[in-house]
């Protein structure tokens, strides 16, 4: 069993800070180290523990939560023979962002070094860490991720373990930051054309949160169609989206605006239509992009 | 003042017979016409009444809806010396999808032939049609929007008039379509990604739900940053995102799924940073959208 009352904190962005905020204000004996000097002023002031070294940060702590830009990053601070040494026995926790390659990876380092390692996603912005609605996703092995839960819970919100594979977590963070920035593309696209037709982002807003709201239960409705097989697009045919796809684009492109995000969905639309699946829905592209996969 | 008892609903798509069967069940004497036949079965077994012809049609009654599939159908429906005849003095809501161009140019005629036109949007699925939930756009004369508006609420839901201009309906509805189509290539790529590691639609469902549900707040928060062209990436920089983007696209690729949608939204972050802006969140791709239109 490994001592509940300590954490370490390497990888002070934004999002470090805000992880290292919640363990200090939930009472954990919290040791902080931040590659760039002078990003721990708040926390030290709150009551966490400066290191000196990287060394010395996972030392203080059976738990080293990790949270830096990527992978590569991540290599370079605990990929070090003292740090490796410090931490055998210890455990990892890996919330930077990650490819399920890399992360599998870095558990395969791990293992290699006897490191324990837990690889994990956060999947809400930063002002939700230490709050109800934080989701936080954890993968690797569950009996580690079951021993740790408690101080990861300091963190607030929900903690879901994925499976034994280490990769799961970044596999399931992928894709849905797959979903998070098409849709912030389409909303910065749907602005500009707005903008182009003398409707201001704040007259619009109330409108793209309307079809915001939608998207959930939508998203939701498709699942088991997919998983199936079943792209029934009896109320919206995809050749009907695509109608919508070439009014974007063809209003788009004549106020000059670069509509090369659209274009690219409109051809998916029109290779379903090309294959004979006109009358199915559009998330029947799902297959498209993988039948491509398949005949590589 | 027009008769409020009675409506026409030209196109009997699944949309069109949705709107024709509120009407009915409104108690509206409710004319009906399809350019094909055969689609009116269940409507006339409610009550509703089949005309012969369009001009037929349009002659039952004061306020005539149309629902096809585009602007052209409409003018091929409309624009004929028979139906437009019977039009003159009479009330032509347009509910078809348009671009804001056509949907001017079809204003444009109405009032050459002395035909009262108003055009809207629906933007919300067939299944909301005579619910609180529907959502209705509609742009035109506003007393003629008022006049009509008693029997547009049998449609149920909210209607709103965004303007006299006729192109304002669909240029909402052409941004907010934008938004919508591109979120759903997000997820029907998201979910090609997820199923290459091992994870089904149903499996990422709640986890999507999750991400579409953050989407609203957002979409409203960023609206006055963009209207003001304050652009904060503070707490999520555009550098972070590309960096989030080019996992996504590694990942899918290693794959060998098609991710030309991710990489054309990549590009566009890229340009963002390589113009001197990588400290701004992703919402200042809406200024580079833009930017070009200037330019051309």
């Amino acid at each position: 069993m490994s001592d509940q009352s300590a954490v370490t904190v390497i990888g002070l962005g934004p999002m470090g800070r805000a992880l290292a905020g919640a363990f200090v204000r939930a009472g954990l004996r919290t040791t902080v180290w931040n590659r760039t000097p002078g990003r721990d002023g708040e926390l030290v002031e709150l009551g966490a523990i400066r290191a000196g070294s990287p060394e010395e940060a996972v030392a203080a702590s059976g738990l080293t939560v990790v949270c830096v830009v990527d992978q590569e990053a991540v290599g370079s601070v605990l990929r070090r023979e003292a740090v490796t040494s410090a931490l055998k026995g210890r455990t990892v926790v890996n919330l930077s962002a990650s490819t399920p390659a890399k992360a599998r990876d870095t558990a395969e380092w791990a293992s290699v070094h006897g490191v324990r390692y837990l690889d994990g996603a956060i999947m809400t912005p930063i002002g939700t860490i230490g709050t109800p609605t934080a989701v936080l996703l954890h993968s690797g092995p569950k009996d580690l991720y079951q021993e740790h839960l408690p101080v990861l819970e300091a963190l607030g919100g929900t903690h879901t373990h994925l499976g034994e594979d280490p990769g799961r977590a970044a596999a399931y963070e992928i894709a849905l930051l797959d979903v998070f920035w098409t849709a912030m593309a389409g909303y910065a696209h749907a602005l500009a054309v707005a903008r182009a037709e003398g409707i201001t982002a704040r007259e619009l807003a109330p409108f793209a949160t309307g079809i915001g709201a939608i998207l959930p239960p939508i998203f939701e409705e498709l699942a088991d169609g997919v998983d199936t097989g079943n792209y029934s697009g009896e109320s919206n045919p995809i050749t009907s989206a695509a109608s919508s796809m070439a009014h974007i684009i063809d209003t788009s492109e004549g106020h000059g605006i670069d509509s090369g995000v659209m274009r690219a969905v409109e051809g998916l639309a029109r290779r379903v239509i090309g294959t004979g699946h006109g009358t199915d829905g559009f998330i029947r592209v799902t297959d498209l992009l993988r039948a491509e996969a398949a005949v590589r």
